[in-house]
């Protein structure tokens, strides 16, 4: 059992956050924040989870690197300029690391890097060097908001969340920052998101746990379907909590599993939430398929569909476009075992049954789907194995913003 | 060697076809067609290629089996609603396709049925039923208009094209209609498209060469990334341009092949160019693969994205997106070798080279990508495969299309 609490990465034990302007976001705007950092008082375990697109950005070539000893201290991040494909981007990922290990007085492995911005153009390493003693000097133990609000690009909703659960009579905390908004379909990773606790637990331990928990968390949404170069997300350790180690098998890595399950499902939902030009988080449930594997493909299929997300754009309770996106995910199954639902605050229609629509009130369903969190609920008759996925809908908004982004 | 030609399916000898409005379209406004015949004098040789989705409409089920001996000798369409996942739709289907051939005199194997619009809805079989004694009173041999008119939806341009070649001192004619718009990303079919040849061919070598012609076709346009429950593309030979049988192996073969693929590409990118909400084709050129294959699914990655649709739909030379699209793909290459440039008849710009921007003129891409066809060429240097696949732009009229389409 697991609380919320307040305090975002502070909240665990021995960890400072800051954030402000270097440059890197080279608009004139100095109320703009563009560089984080988060530091641990002490050594800790660490692991990442990174984007499986073939083409990676510098920083997560030198982040994979710096994390493979389950070790690091602390995470710098420039928001602006993803620093990928760009000129002089593996000197300038190394750089980052060493000015920002060089004024904490750490090894530059223990340093661990991430961009998040356009691609393609050369970072603005001397705004960031320089930028470095006043993101130093920031550093508080109530900084989680000001590195929250300096890993944004077109996020409007800062992202946050942390919680407190008991372990062996110990109080153990997780916390944990995100952003979002476009080239989000995360694939083993996510776009950067940057969790902390004060529980006492190994790298190795940490590293396998993070990656069953992203499976099922950032693993499943998706605003646009593509697959960022940049995906990291980064968890830090620092024992501090004083609980006794835990290891795989225990009851205590269940609960600090389930705690940072939440933690991640958290942040991850309010990527989707906040997707680029979103009006509205779409949570799709498929119940009673045969695999999890099967019910993963299929709800991420109907989450990506611009046909279902321009739907529930326009409150349109058009559910052919869902078993129309069911079938052609990749999946085999009877449509005729297949029955199609929404629901929201307002109320749950049944609109497809035995893969046939049923008639429904219309009205009714315009109720349900107008508002701003809805639920497509999809029930197979197969098996017992339930996934849930999230995504947003596609709008006007989408179109602009991403039509107008780099220049 | 072949020539375009005027007269869409009823430019090969012995082909009528018809397009009227009976009513599937319930809007009540009489100038839209919806019903939709094409008719050979004779038996025709036949093959048709279908939607891979697993939620197949039941005119494509039924279609399947009637195409199945390789013989047919005639097509009904409707427009306005899909007969897919709809109350009563193998029986509206069947009836459909049994009271065509009454009308006609013909068999109901002879018959092949298709349908597009709108998912789930009952089919008014009454309207179909009651309208075809006009469209067949309206079978005309300069009918290819008005039959490719009563096969669209959100279509706004009539697809239609034909050739003409010679084989044995034999002019053989092939003509083809199509319709697209949204829900476009064919995988061994495509949306809806009625090709009719005098060619004399057998069924089976038809159906080989279709398939064959349908994958470097219709197989690489998409629009939206959806995969549509209808797609089907059906073609009749009737032998009567009196060439000797076209057999595999043979010269008269690649000729015919050549001009089919003229054909069906040519309706491929009008598809593409037509795409629900576009305002600009795109064109993406793979070069120097080594396989391809892994070309084409390269080719098809990029244009589907997202984000590249918006950037393109913005005239903005947005390269980053482009090699992102790719590295997310599924196929992994070294993006060190990668070219990117963008052309259009104002001109060509390469923006990146061995995976890393180039310093370019942001004018010259501008007035390059602000053209109505656009194209992103893609050079790797691992081998000699070449690939092109067509998309388009992502709008705001795309959203607004399909925000408010069912009701």
């Amino acid at each position: 059992m697991y609380k919320e609490i307040n305090g975002g990465v502070c909240a665990p034990k021995g960890f400072r956050a800051s954030g402000v302007h270097c440059g890197v976001k080279g608009d004139g705007n100095t109320a703009k924040k563009d560089l984080a950092l988060i530091v641990s008082d002490v050594e800790c375990a660490a692991a990442g989870t990174f984007t499986t697109n073939q083409v990676k950005a510098s920083p997560v070539y030198l982040s994979m690197k710096n994390v493979a000893d389950g070790k690091a201290k602390a995470i710098v991040c420039n928001s602006g300029n993803a620093n990928a494909c760009a000129p002089q981007g593996e000197e300038n990922a190394l750089k980052m690391c060493e000015e920002t290990a060089k004024i904490l007085g750490l090894a530059p492995e223990e340093v661990l890097v991430a961009s998040t911005g356009v691609i393609g153009h050369t970072l603005n390493i001397d705004a960031i060097v320089n930028g470095l003693p006043a993101a130093e000097k920031a550093l508080s133990y109530e900084g989680s908001e000001d590195a929250a609000g300096a890993i944004m690009t077109t996020d409007l909703v800062m992202k946050q969340i942390s919680v407190e659960l008991e372990l062996g009579g110990k109080a153990v905390r997780i916390g944990g920052i995100a952003k979002g908004s476009g080239m989000i379909h995360p694939n083993m990773g996510t776009m950067l998101s940057f969790v902390t606790t004060d529980a006492a637990v190994e790298g190795e331990t940490l590293k396998k746990m993070l990656r069953d928990v992203v499976r099922v968390t950032f693993n499943r949404i998706s605003v646009d379907g593509d697959t960022s170069t940049n995906d990291t997300c980064l968890i830090l350790a620092n024992g501090l909590a004083e609980n006794a180690l835990i290891t795989e098998g225990t009851a205590d890595y269940e609960a600090f599993r389930e705690a940072l399950t939440f933690v991640l499902r958290t942040l991850a939902v309010k990527i989707a939430k906040d997707g680029e030009g979103a009006t509205k988080l779409i949570t799709c449930n498929v119940t009673g398929a045969s695999g999890e594997e099967r019910a993963e493909v299929i709800a991420k299929a109907v989450i990506r569909s611009p046909l279902v997300k321009t739907a529930m754009f326009g409150s349109d309770a058009n559910w052919g476009r869902v078993l129309c996106a069911m079938g052609y995910s990749g999946e085999e199954f009877d449509p005729a075992e297949v029955t199609i639902g929404f629901a929201s605050r307002a109320g749950s229609i049944e609109v497809c049954t035995g893969g046939q629509g049923l008639e429904f009130d219309e009205d009714q369903a315009l109720k349900v789907l107008s508002e701003d969190e809805v639920e497509i609920n999809i029930t197979m008759q197969e098996g017992t194995n339930s996934v849930t996925a999230w995504g947003c809908d596609l709008t006007y908004d989408y179109v602009k913003i991403n039509g107008d982004y780099r220049t």
